[in-house]
């Protein structure tokens, strides 16, 4: 048994440049609109839904049942091949985001940890590895917005001689 | 000059139908998966952005600098041909909506008032006319989900004859 231990980095859009991008409002450009009432963050994600394949996006919240604590194990890593996934906390409230960049088989050295400051959403883009959602308090919402569609849009790999654990 | 009094409507996803999706969790269907961990409340708003126009899904954010007090007036409508467009409060905060459905002219009798419970976002289905996103507070957030591409994808109508006012 192979074993891997992953430090959580603090979550920025040039660190996780690779794997997608950060949606936040902290040091990013804005414009006014509604004359000056509100500022808008414009096209802070590539929402990648591939329309060529007959996908379109879609908007659905996730909520938390169980709490996992830290450090925490990552048996499994998922990818979407077919369309980005964006997920944004509905409060103040980290992300824990294991990821790897797409690639045909699954290399566990090639993973990184990250946690956000709470504020930060993120969005994968399509066929990025990634640990599947997980919150450290129950009842805690994420906004979701990625593809529906035909195609199989889902791969999972578990691992079996490699124990990757996440880790402050 | 006509006056038109529009009571705030309580939000709900049956009066809200003909102008788009009310996106909640409260009183909806969902599914379990990543094991059990996380509930999916999936497809709550149908995310329009006319591919056939080279149309594409952004994520945006909007903040609100200047607050409004009710009973409030609605000087100007807008309309998004091409494209639906969804907000989401990122803070327990309620939204304030005047819609009307889809037409080539405005008619200022043909619009409702609502007002949602502070969790509830919408998606506003495309050309729907609908009164300028405000705020009660100062720096409040709102995610946004909408189109970019080609074309002119916003009409503004000022009303010169007709004082709308909303009010609780």
């Amino acid at each position: 048994m192979i074993k891997i231990s992953l430090k959580l980095e603090p979550l920025t859009s040039q660190a996780f440049e690779p794997f997608g991008d950060v949606i936040e409002t902290d040091n990013v450009k804005h414009f006014s609109i509604n004359a000056g009432t509100i500022e808008r963050y414009h096209d802070l994600a590539k929402v990648d839904v591939g329309t060529d394949s007959g996908g379109r996006a879609i908007i659905s919240m996730a909520c938390s049942n169980e709490l996992t604590e830290l450090p925490a194990q990552v048996p499994v890593v998922e990818r979407h091949p077919l369309g980005s996934q964006a997920f944004i906390p509905m409060s103040d409230s980290p992300l824990f985001l294991v990821v790897a960049e797409p690639s045909e088989t699954v290399d566990a050295k090639k993973f990184h940890a990250f946690v956000s400051n709470g504020r930060q959403g993120i969005n994968y883009r399509p066929g990025v590895w990634h640990m599947p959602l997980i919150a450290l308090k129950t009842g805690l919402k994420f906004l979701v917005i990625d593809r529906a569609g035909p195609g199989d849009n889902c791969d999972e790999h578990y691992f079996d001689d490699v124990e990757i654990t996440m880790h402050r």
